[in-house]
């Protein structure tokens, strides 16, 4: 697999990776076990504190180890592992090691316990900054504290599901338009 | 522009036109007055009902008109009105009439007083399914009662902001990993 060379990246500005919209890998940790959840429910909802919302549905295996631990991290993986990614969605962390069984690399967080996924374009450290949608909608507000993008390439072909087994992929990214934008609205 | 013959569509599957995160245009109605915005920041939170997510900022004059009409639609552009979902971004409609400045076609929805936007690829009427989440975070949680879709093409090519006025065009859908998922998880 390609290995990424990652620099810092501010969180006020990850909606430039989340906000187009695509499939995430989110790790956990939590009493000694570590796991990967495949994601496609997501939104950005503010810059700074740099706030995403993520629907957990409550059978996941990963929805109490994130509920408890009140960290995770969102992973952002590319076409070149589409097929662990749906691999990933389709099995239990409660019956497999999924690092070990996709042979993919945990590394340390800096702010956070869970693992950051080291075959990912992008990987954003999260605290739980609200807990309390999480009954009602299964709905994580958590707060990016911390984020890593490789530095190659600009524009990762990331994944984009349409349900049914579909995947869009990531087209070209168009300069085009921004001149058409007033600066305050970029 | 080009003209869809769009047909009823399950609102429970609005999923395939959402998730993977095109920006889309909200268009609203309120005390004789009609409005568009440009909204990239939304989720699937549920299927039936089917529930969205949409973040609306509040001091977007659409604001005000779909928390008070408790009604707008969601409508899905593509790239070939680029510029115009651009335009409608950089303009209020505390100041313009923005159906009348960029030519659109305001049609009547079925189930909802707002108005959609023909020239968009698909349509989805949706009523305020709850409210009790603006205030905290400009969050309406809104439920598609109604959707229409173009019959083709099948797959749109939707845009995907970046910021920074950048836009990720729709690529190719594959459908090689749907023999990797498990029949309950498509």
């Amino acid at each position: 697999m390609k290995a990424y060379i990652k620099k810092d990246f501010p969180p006020s500005n990850v909606r430039r990776f989340l906000e187009p919209g695509p499939i995430v890998l989110v790790s956990s940790a939590w009493k000694g076990e570590q796991n990967i959840m495949t994601l496609g429910w997501h939104m950005i909802m503010e810059f700074t504190p740099s706030l995403i919302g993520c629907y957990i549905w409550d059978e996941n295996y990963s929805y109490k180890m994130i509920k408890e631990s009140k960290e995770c991290v969102i992973n952002v993986p590319t076409v070149e592992i589409a097929s662990t990614v749906v691999k990933i969605g389709n099995c239990s962390g409660a019956e497999v090691n999924k690092f070990e069984k996709f042979k993919l690399t945990a590394l340390p967080g800096k702010k956070v316990s869970a693992p950051l996924i080291k075959e990912c374009f992008a990987n954003f450290e999260c605290k739980l900054a609200d807990a309390s949608l999480i009954s009602k909608y299964n709905l994580f507000v958590l707060e990016v504290v911390k984020a890593h993008v490789a530095i190659s390439p600009k524009f990762p072909k990331t994944l984009h599901y349409r349900g049914d087994g579909l995947f869009m992929i990531a087209g070209p990214t168009v300069k085009k338009y921004r001149k058409l934008f007033k600066p305050d609205y970029l």
